[in-house]
């Protein structure tokens, strides 16, 4: 039986790529057949990146059936994953998030966590010698993958680990990382052709702060404009986005790449509470920049409190 | 802070020595000063491999607190660890069982999860080139976590890994392994001065069966008629043993580690059915014998069904 490898729901590049990474990994170097599936239809910068490096897109799957063998990467949330993950055969996860506490398997299997900034940096340790053997491709992926993750080392999640690994990369590969990843964030901040329901849900996870269930989206781009220009209509696709999601609200970051910054849109009092209380903001009128945070994982969920 | 690195709540010679094992390596090889803790009385094979290798038993502690650093070996099952588990800042889990799915991490931490037969052989890996490094008291314990998680290699839980780290091992030390694994099973086996109620919680674990809550119990011994002489009165103390720890059934496996049989006593009608809808077997009698029966892991909790 063909091993499924899956990422999360909401495809960016390191959930693309990563598994994508790893059935390469399965199927060549340890003849375990495998084929990477996406949950979803992946983002701007995922779709250059496969192109980029000549990549396949992988199909999209709505859900794992019983019995699947899956790998699952770059998650271990339940809430990310098919609905029936629990009654397929997990037979691995390598991620890099905080542990859920809602995935079992049916036996002891191989599970990595690591906190790197990037799944991809895992599977490079995982392979050991043997990643020598990965062809052009799967280099520009696993490069990708980090670039993505690290906004380009920018962000506080990059180790020393994810660093030199992309520098390897790049040098094996003639890639200069300044102007490829310049390439990648301009493919990731083109999403003017998205509706504003589609821009809350593109990268957003859901966490419950002091009793109120949150989707906490986040857009990172090199133009922030083009999306903050779209606020007054964003804010009002939120109530409906809440609603359907069976969240109380969504909080909407866009983080300004290049200027190492957030912008926190603030629609109503919750929000106006939350932005002061989890991050010492004075709050004038309907959005509060952020200076320095551009890291959900890191500076955004550990702090949000009310 | 002194880091805390604990196993689960029944040391066994894994569960005891794993521990001591990993805060050496990160004392001495990471520079965190870390120290091990037991959750309880070790067994007697425990016991008698600390001594054999000049190791000074650990502290026993009856729970973690809010905010200690700590790290999590041989489990990741909540119900095995400190009540408060989940207000300590758990920092990494090294362990070879299912996911359970209830233990949950403040941030992204170290997680590996290996299917091998013993957390010390998966400590091994971990330590990489700086395991020549280890002590000889060091090394003793990680062979005799081995010897104690595989029963010399005979549980169907033992990998080659597993094998050739122990043969590599005892060369080192100039340990016969037959001669040292007999030294260690005469120990285990020596549980004459233990109640009833303490056999049958001494190497146990809860899971839940068909809706029935179940205390399914291993003792591993080379002298099987010590515990079956006390079949009776063993019988008799499970009542009170599943009302005090709220199961409504404590299974009993004796485990002839030496003629690869599992004796599994049968108290009642539910253990009857039990038995028959899970290995196939006729029972006659307050006990049957499963020939090759040696694993809870592997051959006991994937085949309980009712």
């Amino acid at each position: 039986m063909t091993i499924t490898v899956i990422g999360h729901k909401a495809p960016d590049t390191d959930s693309t790529g990563s598994p994508l990474i790893w059935a390469w990994f399965l199927s060549e170097m340890r003849n375990m057949p495998a084929e990477a599936k996406l949950l979803g239809e992946p983002n701007t910068e995922a779709k250059f990146v496969l192109r980029r490096w000549g990549v396949a897109q992988p199909g999209i799957i709505a859900d794992v059936g019983a019995g699947d063998d899956v790998v699952v990467v770059d998650t271990n949330n339940i809430a990310e994953l098919p609905a029936h993950i629990n009654d397929a055969n997990v037979i691995e996860i390598i991620d890099h998030h905080l542990l859920q506490g809602g995935l079992k398997t049916k036996g002891p299997i191989n599970i990595t966590v690591r906190p790197v900034a990037c799944t991809a940096t895992i599977m490079h340790d995982l392979m050991g010698d043997q990643a020598a053997a990965m062809p052009e491709a799967i280099k520009g992926l696993m490069l990708s993958c980090i670039l993505s993750d690290t906004l380009e080392f920018r962000s506080p999640t990059t180790t020393v680990t994810d660093r030199a690994l992309a520098m390897k990369l790049a040098d094996d590969l003639g890639i200069v990382i300044a102007d490829y990843a310049a390439e990648m964030f301009a493919a990731k901040s083109d999403v003017s052709a998205f509706s504003d329901a589609e821009l809350l849900r593109m990268d957003s996870k859901e966490y419950e702060v002091a009793g109120h269930k949150l989707r906490i989206s986040v857009l990172e781009t090199t133009a922030p404009s083009v999306v903050l220009d779209r606020k007054a209509s964003l804010m009002e696709s939120m109530k409906t986005v809440a609603a359907e999601d069976g969240v109380e609200q969504v909080l909407l970051f866009v983080v300004d790449i290049l200027n190492e910054e957030a912008t926190l849109l603030v629609p109503n009092d919750l929000v106006r509470q939350l932005a002061e209380a989890s991050f010492g903001a004075t709050v004038e009128g309907d959005a509060v920049v952020l200076p320095g945070v551009m890291s959900r994982k890191k500076q955004i969920i550990p702090a949000l409190k009310l």
